[in-house]
């Protein structure tokens, strides 16, 4: 068949666990724990199941959760969501960006993102018929430049898809950042959506800058993140949006058709879990340590750790002592030294490589530890 | 906004949902059963949540589950598809109607379908750009006029979505109809997108005609199926889509930006659920039985009651008595009998209103038993 999306093949995160798979390497590439979630969480499962809760779940979510979730949101960052019209449970950030896309964007419309970029941005705005405009981040530092953004900016950019904590670059958004994209969208009518999976994973003593702290653009923002990377539980696919209800109206027109309802059992799960600020509280500190060891056991590899101010991940550039093209270099780790990294140019779409690999410290401490004692051998 | 689809509001499902929640009714409209799945089923995905499978699946599915489900349909239907390649685990059946339709139907297209119809077909192409067909079944008796699909083809024609057994007039295909769609399809480049929730739900014997049963309409279709239906567990969110390589390859690039995997927990349950085989086999015999208990106890009703050959719902005709719409009869069963139906005019792009009434009986006696009661009320 003719292809809608003739130059995407199967997604990076899939082909490098396969070949990790394959060579039984160390695996830290995708950002998903490899250790367990609460057993609490996973007893609250079960017991959800036993008390009867494994039928569709109402579209919008979980009544329970939903309105543990706008308390948490209000608590944290100020906005209060309306849990009815305002909070959506979705089945995993992933569906939460594609609905969101597929409701608001038009065929013809622009949309900006920044690359790198998680790989499903891009594609998902081309099925809309719709073009996506990558700006590329300062080399390096990942930092945005504003100013090529208001020269991108058109009559027809219609979403504006920002990332913080950033993957794969590990940046977050400051305040400058914040009052520069304000600035930009003020009295236009493009919509942001903002992928804030990694909210919680924010190191330093840094504020993640979440829309929802910043009313003006609340008011035009779609934010989206994940219960799978704050609890530990990527596999069970739930996740949210919040947005105003004009916005939430048209992305539940397209969730509902797109999975219906996500998962009812973990939904009734995670409502319990909320309740229970330290379940997320904590989350910062823990990978901050993660982060740390993982940097300490790298000091005497060869590689040039680029800094991680939040997300799962951290960039480590190998051009000071290799010319291979960086999916050549991630492949041979694999096969010589078994551990599995993802090569940067994968969030690129015009490949662009820059020597260097993105690392995820989302493993138990095991992991960290022997997955740097290969890389010092590189 | 500007919405993408205008003429859609709230899928009928919730909207029923929820008017049934607010009167306290018995709920007669979802296809969900209120019963519990198999203690064992439940206990599966609690073990496998213990034993750590709580992270993202593969993006095609978890291999056990993708080879149990490719043994089976070889056994009930002949075709072998390939567990590596043809075979994917979809975060639902509607999950695997979106992404086959987005990945396969590009703008300016024209589909086919047949209404009454779920209600997703028609939004999820008109979303592609493309145009949605919509060929009416005939009146009362929901058959097929090939004839008009005859004449619907166009060289822009690029699918034709099928439903047997069929939601919402219970219907089923026979030899008839596979032999005028395979006279139709022949030649041409048009996949059938084949939706088959209820598969194991065909009565009075009859066989179910998967395309999987049909080696040559196997070669061009996409299978689409629902553990969720078939396990008693409609919210754990996992479906299938069955598919020659080349199809599939397309899907998948879909698939894995839609969700990127399924549930991880349910689909290791769902694998042993599958080595069991008198977990499917035995359910046309246990749905019939409660359709059988449903119409006994609407006999002395005012409804006439249409033949139910398969899936979970059966038809009921007032317009013999009422001459109300029948939204406002549905309406005014939930208020006044308090028990929820869904009208038929529901699946009807057009809204057409024939005086009919869906009735599911996926739901314990109990409820079926006092649900007809307060029917033979109306
Ligand atoms: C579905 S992959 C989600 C993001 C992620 O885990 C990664 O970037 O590694
Ligand atoms: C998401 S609704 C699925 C189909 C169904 O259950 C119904 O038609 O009632």
């Amino acid at each position: 068949p003719r292809s809608k999306l003739p130059d995407v093949g199967t997604t990076i995160f899939t082909v490098i666990g396969q070949l990790a798979a394959q060579y039984d390497a160390l695996n830290l590439s995708q950002g998903a724990p490899n250790f367990a979630p609460d057993p609490a969480l996973v007893e609250g499962a079960a017991a959800a199941m036993r008390r009867g809760h494994n039928q569709y779940a109402p579209m919008a979510g979980v009544a329970r959760l939903r309105e543990a979730l706008a308390d948490k949101v209000e608590r944290l960052y100020g906005t209060r969501y309306d849990a009815d019209g305002e909070v959506t449970i979705v089945a995993s950030a992933s569906e939460g960006l594609y609905a969101t896309i597929s409701a608001l964007v038009h065929s013809g419309d622009e949309v900006i993102y920044f690359e790198p970029s998680f790989d499903s941005y891009a594609p998902i705005v081309r099925l809309q018929g719709a073009q996506a405009i990558a700006i590329k981040l300062s080399p390096l530092t990942f930092r945005v430049d504003w100013d090529a953004v208001a020269a991108a900016i058109s009559p027809r950019t219609r979403m504006i898809i920002i990332n913080t904590p950033h993957n794969p670059s590990a940046t977050i958004f400051d305040e400058h950042d914040i009052a520069r994209l304000k600035a930009l969208v003020d009295g236009t009518d493009i919509v942001v959506l903002s992928d804030e999976v990694y909210e919680h994973v924010v190191f330093d003593g840094a504020t993640h800058q979440s829309m929802a702290r910043h009313a003006q653009l609340a008011q035009r923002s779609v934010v989206v993140s994940s219960f799978g990377k704050t609890h530990h539980v990527t596999g069970w696919r739930v996740g949210y949006c919040l947005a105003p209800a004009e916005l939430m109206t048209e992305i539940r027109k397209v969730h509902q058709f797109m999975v219906f309802s996500a998962d009812t059992p973990m939904q009734y799960a995670l409502a319990d879990a909320l309740a229970e600020p330290n379940s997320y509280l904590g989350l910062a500190a823990f990978y901050e340590r993660k982060r740390d060891l993982l940097a300490g056991a790298l000091a005497s590899s060869r590689f040039e750790l680029l800094p991680s101010r939040g997300s799962f991940f951290m960039l480590a550039r190998f051009r000071g002592f290799s010319d291979e093209r960086d999916s050549d270099f991630v492949q041979r780790l694999i096969r010589d030294l078994r551990v599995a990294t993802i090569p940067l140019s994968a969030f690129y779409t015009d490949g662009a490589d820059t020597g260097v690999i993105r690392l995820s410290f989302s493993k138990d401490d095991a992991t960290l530890i022997e997955g740097a004692r290969r890389l010092c051998e590189a």
